[in-house]
This record gives C-alpha cells, structure tokens and sequence, in this order.
C-alpha cells in the first residue's frame, strides 16, 4: 500500500493546541462551513439539480472559460475535505450535505456514466470531450473522484466512489490509442491523480493505465492525424485561430499554456499555468513510484523540471508563478516582487501541488531537498492563503503589495479554487509529516520524519503496535523532543535535517551523525536504548538574497522556515509599500515573541535596528541615468528607520491597515 | 515660416571628413541605393501598378496586418529621403527613380483623390476607412505627404504635391466633426505631422484644422454615438471581440497600444506602441507652436508625458519601448537589458520620433533637457540602427544579446519602417544642429546651436548674409572652435551645455556664464567682439546607474553623448552574453583613440583595467534563495577581468564576431 497523506493523515494525532492543530481546527470549524455557505449562495450547491441560472446567461469573464466551468471541481473538494475533517471533527450539517451532495451526483449522471455540469445544462450533451484543452471535464472528474475516494474511506459504502467508477469505465472507452478513441488527454492535470489513488484502491490495472496514458500521450505533436491533439481538437471546433483565450498572452496555439508543448520526458523547462505541472508531476511521481522500471524517464523529467523551477522560477516564500495574465511561469529569473514590477502570482493551488508532488517523491526518493522546499512552500505560499479566522482567503500571494493590488483577502473567489483545496489540504496535514517507505511496507520499522510539529504518529513495526511522539514549539522554537514506544526492537527513525540551519545535534549523540540526502537515521539499536531524544535545529535568522541572475536586488529575512515580511500595521510611517524601504543584510535583528491580540496568533516577530533606511527618492532628477555618484549621495541622504518590525509572511493582512506589505526589501549598499 | 529640418539643413553645410558629414555619406552613397534595391526587389516599387502580387495571397505575419500594408509608407519615406539628398548628392539614377515613382503614384489615385495600394487592390475600394485604427491609410498618406514636400523642395512641380493635396481635400471631406463625417483619426499618428508641414507650405487654415482635428478628436471615449470611435468602428466591422491582433497581449479593446485610450490632454503617462506617441507629439507640439493659446493643455500634455517617459520608460541609451510584443512602453521602471531578462526593444523610429519631437519643441521652449535627450537619442539609438557601411539595420535596439537574440544586423525587413526612416534622418541632420526661434525670424539674429558637429550655418541677420562655422572633433573631442561671419553687429548666439559634463568653459570669457534652462547666451556685443570663440566641454568618463526602482542594477559607461557596450569582438573570453559579468563604478578607465580597420571607423574606446570581473555562477547551488553570505563569498571569489574594452554602443555589430554585446553591466558591490 502507498502512503498517501490522504489516509495517512489518520494514523497522526495532532497535540491539541499545537500551531498546526490550531490550523486545522480553525479550518474545520469556521472554512469548511464557511465554504459550504459560499457553496450555496452562489449556486454551485444546487447546480446539480441541473436547473438553469442566471449565471449561464453572463459571457464568459474570462473567455472562453464561463465561471461555472469548474463548479465540478469546487464540490469534489469541498467533499473531499468534508469527508477528512467527518473523521475526527464529526459534523452533522455537513455530514448532510455530503451525503445530499452524493444524492445530487449520482442523480446528475448520464446513463452511460458522464457526469459533468455544463454538458449537462448549458452546452449540448453530444458536445462532451470536444472541448478537452479548455473547459476542464476531466479535471472536473479529478476533483470528484477524489471526493468520491474519500467519501468511500470515511462513509464505507460506494454510494458516490460507485457511480464515479462507471464514469471512470467511459473514460476508459473513450480515451486511449485505440482508432475509435479519442487520443486527448486533460487540458488541467488532476484525472491522473485520481486514478493513480483509485488504482491503489481497485488494483484495477486499466486505472493505472489510464493515468499512464494521459501522461505519455501528453504534448505527443503527432497524436492525432499527424498533429497535436490540442490542434487537432481546435480545428475540428471550428475555432478561429486569432481569436485567443484571455489567457494566451500571445498567438494560438500556446500549448505551452498546459504544459503540452512537447512530451513530458522531453520537456527542459517548466512552462505555462503553475498549477497543471505540479499536479501533472504529483501524478508522473506516483507513477514513478509504482513502476520505476517502465517510467525511469519520467523520474529523469520530474528532477529536471524540478531543479530548473526551483532555481530560476520560485520565490523565497516558495511560491511559484510570476505571471498574472496566465497564473504561470515566467521566463527563467524573472521574479518581480509586485504586480508594479512586472508581475507576482504565487497562486495558492501551485503551492499545494509542490506539497503534493514532493509528498509522491519522498515515496521512492527520501531527499530533503525536496522535503525542504515542501516545508518552505506550506509555511509560507500555503499557509498564509488563510486567515487567522479561518474565512478570509488569498489566492494570489504576490510578495509586494502596491495600490492597483493592495495587500488584502477575500472570502471567496469568482474562480474559487484556493479556498477548498486549502481546506482539504489542513485537514489532512498530519499525513505530510511522517512516511513509511513502501520497501519497509509490510509491518514498517523504518519510519521517516519530513516535518516537524507536536503529534503523534501510531503505526505497527512487525506487528507491534507503536507510537512516535513528537513534541515542539516548531516553527518558533527548533527543539523537537521524540519518544517511541514501540515493544519492537526493529525500528529506525529518518530525521530530515534542514539545508539551511547553521547548526543541529541531537541528544543523546548517536553513533553516527551523517546526514545522506538531507536526513539522518537513527538505527534501531540507538533508538531501543535511547527511546526518548531530542533534535535541536538552531534557528537563526538568516538574510536571504536572490540568484544574482534575478531581477531584483532584495533581501529577504528568515527564521527557521518561516519568512518574514513588513506590513504598515506595524511600520504606519510607510506610504509606498516599502518601495524606496532598503535593508542593510548584516543589520542587527532581535527576536520577540508576540501574541496578538486581535487575532490570538502567538509568533516570533523580528526587530531591525538602525539597519533599514528609505531612499530620498523624491529627490532623484527625472533622467534616463543618473551619475553614479548621484546615486551614491543619495543612498548616503536616507532617513534611517530606527526599528523596523517583521512579522511572518504567512501572517499578512490580518490585522487591517492601509494595505501595504513587502517580502523581499532592496538591499542597503553602504 | 518655422525651421523644418527638412528645409534648415539647405543652409547647413557640414564639414567634408567630420563625424556626421562622413554618416551621411554613407547614407547617400551607400543606403539610399541599397534600399531601392529592395524596394525593388520585395515588389514594393512595382505595387503601385496596382497589379497582382502574390505576397498578398499571403496570410498575414502579424494578424491581421498584411505585410504590404505600410508599403506606401517605405515608398513615401524613401521617397523623401532620396529628394533631400538630390539637393546635394545629385545621382541620375535615384532622380529617374522618384520620378518614375511619381508618376506611378500619379497613376494609382482613384478620381476622388483617394491614394491607397491596400484598398485599390487587395481589398474592395469601398472598404476604405472602415480600419482606421489598425489598416493605416492616414500613416501611409502622412509619409506620402511628406514625401511629396520633399519632392516639390526639390523639383519645384506639384506632380507629387498636387495629387496628395487632392488626396488632403478628400480627407477634409471625409473626416470631422459634421454630421456626415467620420470622427476618425489615424491608428498610427504621422498625417498630423505632415499636415501641419503642408499647413506652413499651403497656408490653407483647413490643413491646420484637420491636423488639429486628428489631434483633439483622439482617444475621445464618445467620439461616436457615445463610443470610442475605434471601439465603434470595430463593431461596424463586425469584428470578433476575441479575435486579438497579435500585438494585443490582453484582452480587446486595447486602444491603449494606441495612445487613444483617453484623450491625449487627459493622458498622464506615455503608453503604447512607442513610435506612436512620439509622431503625434511631434505634431501636438508644431501644433502649440502655431497656435499656443488654444492650445495650452497640449503644452502641458507634453511636457507630462516627456517627464515620465524620460524618467521611468526611457533606456539610458534613449531607447524607448521595452516590450518586444507591441514594441511599447512596459510599466513604469521596467527596463531589461535584453529579452531573456523581460524584454529590450527600442525601436529605431521611436528614438527618430524622439529627435523629431524635440525639434519642434525647442521652437517654442528653448530647453536643453529636452536637446539633451535628442542628442542621446540621436548618437546611441538612432546611429546604432545602421552599420558603417550603411548597408545593414537593425530595428530593435536591445542593450543586452541572448541566445535567443544575438546581437546582429540585417539588410532589410519585413516590416521595414527603420531604414528608410534613418536614411531620411541622416539627410537632414544638419537641420537639427541650428535653430533660429520663431520670434526673432524674421532677419533673425538669434542663432540657437543645439548639437556640436563641424559645420557652417547660412544666415541672414537683417538682411545681412552672415555665417556661423563650428569646427569639432565632437563628440569624441568637446572643444569646438567658432566663428561668426557677419556684418551685422545684432547677431547673439545661444549654445547648448550638456547637463551631463562636469565642466565647460568659453574663451574669451563671455561677461555672463549664466546658464538658463541649459543654454547660454552670448550677447551680440561680446560676438561683434569676439567673432571667433572657442567652447570648451569636459568629455568625462561616466559611470552611469539607473534610478533605484529600475529592475535592474546597472552601470552604463559614457563619455559625453557616446553611451558604450562591451562586445565579444574585444573580449573574446566571454560566454554568457556579459550576463555574469560585474563592473566598479569606481574602475579606472582610460580612453584610446582607435581607426578600426576592418571599417575605417575612427572612435575612441574605453578600457577597464582591473575593475570588471565574473561572477562564479555555476557554483552557486539551485534554490529559491541564497544566504546572503554565500552571494558575498561569490563576488570575493569572482574571476578578475585584467583588461575590459568598450566602444560605442552605436558601433556594435559592425565587425563580426558571435553576436554577444551588453550596455548596461551588473554593479560590482566590492
């Protein structure tokens, strides 16, 4: 059985009051119905009834893409979420809607298994699959299947997984490479996670390969007729080719939108909308993991992509997509911090789909550099799409702020992806913790710790049943107290050891300190002796700077994995969104820890003194150039700010204020 | 009458072997003959017999914009060009050439006046003015116009003038404020200039209102039936909203590309396609010239958008326009190097738009900012267009290569505005170096000198014939001898001190040194004294860095006008396109005086020594961030440049090599 952190989560027991129990109760008792209100009000609840709404009749905000496109996939993970939370947080509001949503569904399915909205009600039935880069029927279908996967793991019947398994035996017939199917494959990767999931549920080998074949016919530019399928299927609609989806900054086709431009294991770059390469690799990883052999140049293109995302395409929060028009990727090293500079996207689902994927790497390839990034990502990107409440969301998580795009939140979203996906991706966080890799599966002794927060993990090492505790103030405070109870004297414990802590020991000291792919192992033998151990992670501030080769010049301050920024909440002086604000890296910083009181978020905020200052930038002459030494007299006029104060990036607008917020300040020269 | 270059440069005689006399040369010698050549052979010359060509059965490069819909541009301006330059380089087979052109023109015009190649055989004749905004009859008739002034200059016949002057009276018909006109105004902005041009030659107060028409009417957002009239006029068309020129990167209508989003008084910064709002400039300031008490608000409007233009969308070479897809102007401080850091245009015709648009400005408002960035403009973006030997351009005038772009130069182009619009610039660039302000015309005896070149200006100063010589080695030599030859004893003299030099004398001292909006005066009693004078302007090596919002931290090297550029021809080492390499602002520099031999240029270099380096790029780890310390260790451990050699930026891609040059150059923080 594969780990996925979707059952997994199960097996780990959050300590109450534990920042990321807090996280999760917060998302149980005020998102997820929250989101169930929002459901309802703007139709999405009830659409399934297959009535007609007004909404059908408005033209697309977005061409061609009407607003109710993904409706499908709003239900499915909201239902998913609903199902993680019913486990440990039973609800019986939303335990009725979850199951007259199971109603609504399985009354809304065709007789030979389709299921999806806007074929049903808004566009002609027989126009199913025509239109499959675009209005997302099989991602839809993604999202519902893995509902239905979690509906069946919490509710123990088939009553939604049954009907999804029938449309998932038309997808069957109709996809493939046979000469009557249809050679496509989904313009928004999520089917093929689904599947994955389903196979490891059904043993159904046809899931299996009907995820691979998504995969591999993927950006084939022959696939049909002697042409990309996406070509192919454009031509066939009779689409006019200037006419371009908003979202195409340039001409059709842009196969490069999908990450389809060419096959996958020949791809060099990630490319396009940020989202659909990371649930595209989330899949290409399980795959991988479950047939290393066939796939081994997928696992080749999944390093590739990775490494060249993470280098030349990521922000210091982790936060990947720099491109508003198409939520996607920039060009290598180009990561303006706002929208005034050139761009900021960061969308929330591209960081869950980095937490996704690598959660499927570590299955086959425990490397902390991975690990690493997945923690960078969920505590920054991620973690601060949410509100302290619980009912406020982002879903563009820019890394500056300035008066077109203030720094603010919303309760929902026209297009409303983030809100749920970060709902179920809470309710299942303890599963991200820990893993057992698979080679150990049967009755695991080897267990593998990714993340670091107070909770407990129940697992049985050869038939004994056994506990590892964990118990830390993470991420404020790098002390990580273990205790394994366990009659076993088999088991071992991976510790991940982060790249970027200055220094780490672990009491009492094991044998060997050597630290392969970013963790260490404590084997069995210590670990029957030394039951109880603790890791310390020295948690330094650190001033981070970008590649040379990007284009901004900035510091950016950490604390253990956390990044900081500066808010006019607590910097009111501010009136430009800290544009002309420079910070002097070897600055000095304190500490201090804050409980605030608006919102009862308990952190570690940082104090600069004497190290920041502005720029007399109102001085500088109107000029192409200015004499160097102009500039250097000018960086020597600036105002120095005496105290300048940082909170956690994740904890932006939470307190009001004018708006104004910066990750990533310009360096202070002197 | 007002000063045209056009027309002034008759009275400027440069000096046989100086700098610019040697430039325009070559033009006439070199580029004019080789342009006709193409003329020739791309089919343009021919069109006009209105036959069949099969580049129309073509689909259109740049949707929907066939590629012959600016021929007659190519011919109006060539045209132009070639007219100036019979004045002074007599040549039998240019003269047959506009000749035969002319009657051909002639020939083409429908009865009604009506002049058009794509509308007289492409597309029905009925169809015309139903594209105002994109199919550019007015900018082809405006550079015909033109045309056609030169060849009366020349010819003294109205067998060019007359027709176009018909074609003007149908125009007046057709467009304006009446009921049964159309409130139209051209797409691409350039018959207000000539118009206003005719209007000096005509004195016909309805060639000034229809300019003025064009002007005002402009970006008016219910210019018809409370519409914007393009908005209007693409609906009449039937045009699919979502069918998007490729030069749109978002969505329609997007009459921001050009510059009639709102109308041009209300406008508050440049935006667009670059060349646009500097031809409409152009004419809005011969406009205010005329008329400037109905016309204040254009006054202001000018000099608005001069200022953010100059200060946050302008390259320190004068380039304009960063953003290659509709080769505009990118959001404020946004100014890559090169296209695979976001972009690097420049356009050639932006920076002639520039020289254009100063000229008339400093016929009402004597100021030497604005000469400033002419002269910038002029030696950096405009020279650099066109090779030594005048026979290769270039078009876009990046200041960084890339793989993907290297820098290089072609013969021609597809749409090939460039090259005749140099050619014509350099054969009247004497009439950019002198003026005579409109107040003092009549007899003038005000001489305004606002560009150095060795030269003689023929005057009269009431009455009396009067000439004013300079002689220079400028701009690689900043002392410039002068002398006045009059017997007149009224004649004062204006010169232009550069804001950039860090000192300047004049001997004999003149009995003031005041410098008022970067002019100094010397009074008519000081030259009836001192016919022959000599000012002295100190030619430093600067080191130039943008403005700190810019996105990039540059050094940019100049000496006087000259901004300069490394290239691999000089420093052959170099594998990265200069991307990883560093400068000190504070290097010690010196200049050599060099006769390249491969070109006969004669130019001064400058060399580094000891002040450049590489940074060690590939040691640096993939992350999305580097601990600040790692990027200092980094720059200590770069690689030294014993010795970097510069040359001017104008001069690059004139000597072979593998296409690697760079303007602006990382700063190196030591």
């Amino acid at each position: 059985m594969a780990h996925y952190p979707q059952e997994t989560f199960l097996n780990v027991k959050l300590a109450p009051g534990s920042f990321l129990e807090k996280k999760r109760h917060t998302a149980s008792v005020a998102s997820l119905k929250q989101q169930l209100g929002f459901l309802k009000s703007t139709g999405r609840y009830e659409a399934f009834k297959l009535k007609w709404l007004p909404v059908y009749d408005e033209p697309p905000a977005i061409w061609p893409i009407g607003s109710w496109l993904f409706w499908d996939s709003d239900i499915g993970k909201w239902l998913e979420g609903a199902c993680y939370f019913l486990h440990t947080d039973y609800d019986a509001e939303v335990d009725a809607a979850v199951q007259e949503l199971t109603d609504m569904l399985s009354n809304a399915q065709h007789d030979d298994g389709y299921l999806n909205l806007h074929y049903s009600i808004v566009e002609p039935t027989s126009n199913r699959f025509t239109n499959i880069r675009d209005f997302c029927e099989l991602y839809n279908a993604g999202h519902l299947l893995e509902g239905a996967l979690a509906h069946e793991h919490y509710y123990k019947n088939d009553k939604l997984l049954g009907p999804m398994i029938r449309y998932v035996d038309l997808m069957i017939k109709t996809f493939g490479p046979g000469e009557d199917q249809l050679h496509a494959y989904p313009g928004h990767p999520e089917i093929e996670i689904a599947l994955l999931r389903l196979y490891e549920r059904t043993q159904d080998k046809r899931h299996f390969e009907l995820a691979k074949y998504f995969i591999t016919e993927r950006g084939n530019p022959k696939g049909v007729d002697g042409r990309h399928y996406y070509d192919w299927e454009a031509d066939k609609r009779g689409d006019d080719p200037n006419a371009r989806p908003y979202f195409y900054p340039e001409r059709t086709p842009s196969n490069w939108y999908y990450s389809a431009s060419v096959p996958l294991v020949e791809m060099q770059s990630v490319e396009g909308h940020s989202v659909r390469p990371m649930y595209l690799l989330t899949a290409v990883a399980d795959m991988v993991r479950m047939d290393p052999t066939s796939t081994s140049d997928f696992q080749k293109a999944i390093v590739r992509l990775w490494e060249d995302m993470v280098s030349t395409k990521m922000y210091v929060t982790g936060g990947i997509g720099a491109m508003p028009q198409y939520e996607g990727f920039g060009i290598p090293y180009f990561l303006p911090q706002g929208t005034d500079e050139g761009g900021s996207y960061a969308e929330t689902c591209a960081a869950i789909g980095i937490m996704m994927m690598v959660d499927r790497v570590l299955q086959y390839d425990l490397d902390g550099s991975f690990t690493d990034i997945m923690e960078l990502a969920f505590y920054n990107a991620v973690l601060t799409a949410i509100s302290t409440d619980g009912r406020k969301y982002t879903y563009i998580n820019q890394l500056a702020s300035s008066n077109a795009n203030p720094a603010d939140r919303s309760e929902w979203f026209r297009c409303c992806c983030c809100p749920p996906n970060i709902m179920r991706t809470l309710a299942i966080i303890g599963g991200y913790f820990y893993s057992q890799p698979a080679s150990t599966e049967v009755g695991a002794k080897h267990v593998a710790v990714h993340l670091y927060s107070s909770s407990t993990l129940e697992f049985t090492a050869s038939d004994h049943p056994s506990k590892l505790t964990q118990t830390t103030n993470w991420p404020w405070g790098g002390d990580i107290d273990f205790k394994l109870e366990t009659s076993s004297k088999a088991v071992s414990v991976s510790l991940r050891i982060p790249q970027w802590t200055s220094d780490w020991s672990i009491e009492p000291v094991p044998p060997l300190k050597e630290v392969t792919k970013g963790y260490i192992t404590l084997p069995a033998e210590y670990l029957a002796a030394n039951p109880t151990f603790t890791l310390k992670i020295k948690l330094d501030v650190r001033m981070l700077a970008s590649h040379p080769f990007v284009n901004t010049d900035i510091i950016a301050v950490a604390r253990g994995p956390i990044i900081y920024c500066v808010e006019d909440f607590d910097n009111p002086w501010v009136d430009d969104h800290f544009k002309s604000l420079q910070l002097d890296p070897d600055a000095r910083v304190t500490e201090r820890g804050v409980k605030d009181p608006s919102t009862a978020e308990e952190y570690v905020s940082l104090d600069v003194h004497r190290g920041a200052s502005l720029l007399p930038i109102k001085s500088l002459k109107a000029e192409p150039s200015i004499p160097w030494r102009t500039l250097t007299k000018a960086a020597a006029d600036t105002q120095l700010i005496e105290e300048l104060h940082l909170v956690p990036y994740y904890f932006r607008s939470n307190r009001g204020g004018k708006g104004m917020a910066r990750t990533g300040i310009r360096r202070w020269i002197r």
